[in-house]
């Protein structure tokens, strides 16, 4: 006890085994880390983390970042918000793969600041105080070069001199803080227990109007195959109803082993194309072109039109093969073949696909087929395909999935994978978390208020936000939903604005416009489906609702709000058939309101409570609201609004709202 | 494709380097399993877990279990509940850790089976199925050997010269599917992420009463100490209020220099004890008896006494040490010492503890410290001592909670650690997923019925359910709440009720059962509090609750369902002060309600809610509530029942639910 020996306070933070400072409960993480947070160029990422540790020190934090190629973090600062949560924030300025994770330290010198700040207030004696911020100072200075090094000398040459007084003023001096931070020890710095993982992908996966078709059916003549040709003459059209992806379903050589005829008959007819999902034959495989069709140029030159009409191409990528593809009799040890030697066809008993038969993803040849698909992926990159939507992923091993869609995304970050599938909700979410940028979604069943309000609510409001980005198709070639096929024209008009504002990406299969509703009865397979046969369409026919697309797309093209997912919120309406919601930018400069009518076949009137207060509008203020489809602006006053929605006229109403003094010239009452 | 070659279905299984299987969002597991789940002896340990994999195989999944000591794995069997979650169940025969996982396959012959079963309802040719079928128990009887193999082998013998639909009968006979099942080949045997641990601990960890005392404060002289003779003496008493364990403040040397006097006074007089916190001094210090308590061999005739009269003894593990601690002169490298040579006390500024010192944890020593520290608990469990409660466990490093508690309970994993930390909710939360057995908690604070039903609510619904076990102190010797202060004698009854039925362990501080309500002004101090000077109690003194205690404590005893933490239900309660709610087992042989009147002040009416359904009573039957403070039984009726609390009567109502026809022999209504 008499000795004198000082234990100066650094020296209380050696590192341990375990690190000294908790650092837990970090959010965005998904399984623990497994699997990878998504986000969009340009977004803002947030970082939410609990940080603490024993006793009542100050801690400093900061946010590492790696960012895609790079192989040294950045550290971003963390500031506390509450109750030990910490929060940082990622601007993303490159797309591909990020890193992220969280460092904490104690922050010696502020921690001595506010225990001897609080002593001097007290009145303490502060000799030996001194003497401890005098060795902080001194320490710092020996860790320190440069200028730092020369700013801390100055500070110690003249402070011995100095009263005590004189001297406590020194070590509060604001001056000295940053100089200090520069130069903290951070002996018990300790780090989050695992590196996290974040694609950032590039706008088009978060926001984007899909367009698919059947390419051999875009002719004329109903006895043979349109080709790329035709559809480039199709693109102006599909431009002016405002998409951005033309999507094709395959467009392979189709195989002629046991080909299906027309309506799925077992047996195709002399002249009948078949399946396009029935992939492969003596032409080739999944790298080849239909002959049909064209030609690998006519291909490149369809990729390039279409840019010129501001639209990209999204392929079909079925990994299944048509008995007659080149693959089973080059590699047969890919394939599962039968006591008999019969090569084993796709089957769910008592379903049969026996035009097709799947890959045997486990065999011995795992790592060659593996590739091979791979390099199917990569071939059409190399085409200038950007966009790829996977037949029925749920089928094929996740295992492999984590793998392709990383493997490509390393060497082409921009590239976006669907995932079709329409399965179990565990196995869709597992398939986002794989890696898939976009995915199908249960919307094309969800009609009622509260059906749609519990599925976007879990959508956007679970952990599945933070990786599963849906792509809400009305319709496709293997659904023609009841609603579409009994609610008529209104249901098609209500059904494409739902999808179209309550997803920021989207989808339909063509025919939707001309409200194609012709199925085959208690299915919803269409009736004389474009799968089996070509078919001509007279893209004019009355009772299309091509102007009400291209309208809903130019609103979404010019109101950023709808181009976020996340943002969507309900909104009160009494009528129990009328769903209300909204989405509005962070800086609330863009809000956008719609209304619906879920009921195809009667009008309905409701009471729509408006969010003023989120919109930041005062209960008394009046604020215009544009309609969105029309143009024609309104002028509004207080949280209620009474609506009536004719489905015959116009099953749902979206309004831009702008608080008064902005905009606003209309007149009226909604 | 004409060769004959056969590709046997397991040769899909071969395993890649990511398992074919998602094994994923298991719960319980807390923090990606860095700390460990609790459960007590005799429970029955559930684990639920997202099973699944592509394509429409079916899956087998069992629990791994390690119970503790053993190096090998048990398996049970896991069953699949709804929508890909699957659920296991360990029953709990061991104190001490026990680690589990899972683990998941595909059945191949049960895919096979199902399939087969499916195309020959179909009316499917069957010929290649057979051969399939065939293939798998062959190669099952390969892998097979002893009854196994020989049942096989007469399987197949006849196999071949059966018809075909003699042979489709035998594959789906009943009997080849356990034989099957025994020897699968697990292919794709998939495991999750991680091995989990779980710590079981013995009852008295979930169910306990405690009564906390100064040993020194036992005896009849108000100038000297009373001895652990005297605390024998006390015994029979505290035994007849039915508490568990005693728990004693420290009983070590206690420092002279900067010593405590009465009521915190900066200098003690000749005479005065000093704080039994202040450990250490030239008598010794950890491992050492106050020598005015005792000697050890006293101590050990007072636990033997004590188990005697059905209680255990609980010391206090107090790490600070008095400025004449013996470890200050021998160890000085486990202390911190100022630029003066003098030793750092304890301080949190402007309050200084003058008579206390801490350890520093992270010292260059740190080894020989923690070890030391470690061999203090160790002397103690030595001498008998299972249970300790742990001062201010949050002014010390996690790590060093997690190696100490971790290294005990390998060893002695009947040892019980009550984690006193009143401080952030974060914090309280790691000392428990760190190890803690048990912890203090808020209730102490919490009056209001929104209060009290979110607090419980949050420790019984959240995820800290899974790792903190709250102990409800009504008052220690540093918190006398403002409730008891101004409340009263019904104060009093009311609290330990509510202490005493949340939760399934609770404590009070001895003064409690003499509604000893003397506060310092202002503050939450006992006045003279026993922490700075002897006190001489009057046992007896009008106005004590002790009947209620014993009443209130032997209703525990008897009613498994207040044995248990998580089986607490709150009801409807129309009166704003009065609290409803219950506990039943999880067969319903044991129902227990209470009710408690939260305003100490004024009687209060309420019509309280029944859960009928959930007693398994119907609407319309009769039922017995049997007063458990008074033994009397009253005959019910349907689910809103009226109740009027007086507190100057009884501030609360405890009931045992009899449905009619058990027993239930009162007369009246309530």
């Amino acid at each position: 006890m008499g000795r004198n020996f000082y234990t100066p306070r650094t020296a209380l933070l050696s590192s341990s085994s375990e690190p000294r400072i908790v650092i837990e409960t970090l959010y965005p993480e998904v399984d623990c880390g497994r699997n990878a947070v998504k986000r969009i160029l340009g977004d803002s990422f947030e970082v939410w983390v609990d940080i603490f540790r024993d006793g009542h020190d100050v801690l400093g934090a900061a946010l590492l970042h790696r960012a895609p190629g790079r192989t040294q973090w950045s550290r971003l600062p963390m500031r506390h918000h509450d109750n030990d949560r910490w929060v940082g924030r990622i601007e993303l300025d490159d797309i591909g793969l990020h890193s992220y994770s969280v460092e904490a330290w104690t922050d010696i010198f502020e921690s001595f600041r506010r225990e001897f700040s609080a002593k001097r207030e007290a009145g303490f004696e502060l000799t030996n105080e001194i003497g401890e911020g005098r060795a902080l100072v001194e320490a710092a200075m020996d860790r320190a070069d440069g200028e730092d090094r020369s700013a801390m000398h100055g500070f110690l040459k003249n402070f011995d001199r100095l009263s005590v007084s004189e001297r406590a003023v020194q070590l509060l001096a604001e001056e000295l803080r940053p100089l200090m931070a520069r130069q903290a020890s951070r002996g018990d710095l300790s780090r989050y227990a695992r590196d996290l993982e974040l694609v950032v992908d590039r706008p088009a996966a978060r926001f984007a109007a899909w367009y698919e078709m059947f390419p051999r059916s875009q002719g004329t003549d109903p006895d043979r195959s349109a080709t790329f040709e035709d559809c480039v003459r199709r693109l102006p059209e599909i431009e002016r109803l405002g998409f951005d992806v033309l999507y094709f379903v395959p467009i392979h050589p189709i195989g002629r082993r046991h080909r299906k005829g027309r309506n799925n008959a077992v047996t195709a007819e002399p002249g009948e194309p078949g399946s396009p999902y029935a992939i492969g034959a003596k032409e080739g495989g999944h790298t080849t072109i239909h002959p049909d069709l064209g030609t690998i140029e006519d291909f490149r030159r369809l990729v390039e039109a279409a840019a010129g009409h501001g639209m990209e191409i999204a392929l079909d990528f079925a990994i299944q093969c048509a008995p007659d593809h080149p693959w089973i009799a080059a590699h047969p040890e890919w394939f599962t073949f039968r006591p008999d030697g019969t090569i084993k066809y796709a089957e769910n008993p008592p379903k049969k696909y026996q035009d097709i038969v799947n890959v045997n993803f486990f065999g011995p040849h795992r790592e060659a087929l593996w590739n091979a698909l791979k390099d199917v992926v990569l071939f059409w990159i190399g085409e200038g395909v950007k966009t790829f939507r996977v037949d029925n992923p749920h089928t094929k091993p996740i295992a492999f999935w984590r793998w392709l869609i990383r493997e490509v995304k390393a060497a082409h970050p921009e590239t976006i994978f669907l995932s079709e599938a329409f399965t179990r909700p565990k196995m869709m979410k597992a398939l986002a978390k794989a890696g898939f940028t976009q995915s199908y979604s249960y919307f094309t069943w969800r009609n009622h208020k509260q059906e749609l309000t519990a599925y976007l609510t879990e959508l956007t409001g679970t952990e599945c936000r933070e990786y599963l980005q849906p792509n809400f198709f009305t319709n496709t070639p293997d659904i023609l939903p009841p609603i579409l096929q009994q609610g008529g024209r209104p249901a098609f008009q209500m059904r494409i604005v739902l999808a179209a504002t309550l997803s920021s990406a989207y989808g339909i299969y063509n025919g939707y416009e001309l409200c194609e509703a012709d199925a085959i009865p208690d299915t919803e397979e269409y009736r004389n489906s474009e799968k089996y046969q070509y078919k001509v369409w007279d893209w004019d026919r009355p009772g299309n609702i091509k102007d009400y697309i291209a309208r809903l797309n130019r609103a979404r093209r010019e109101n950023p709000a709808l181009q976020q997912f996340l943002n969507l919120r309900f909104y009160g309406s009494s009528d129990e058939q009328i769903l209300f919601y909204g989405k509005m930018t962070a800086d609330r400069t863009n809000i956008v309101l719609v209304a619906v009518n879920l009921d195809p076949f009667h009008a309905h009137e409701t009471t729509l409570t408006l969010p003023l207060e989120e919109m930041g509008i005062g209960p008394e203020e009046s604020f215009g609201a544009e309609n969105l489809m029309t143009g024609e602006t309104q002028e509004w006053h207080g949280a209620q609004q009474r609506l009536h929605l004719d489905p015959a006229h116009n099953p749902a109403m979206l309004w831009r709202v702008e608080p008064a003094g902005r905009k606003g010239d209309g007149a009226g009452r909604a």
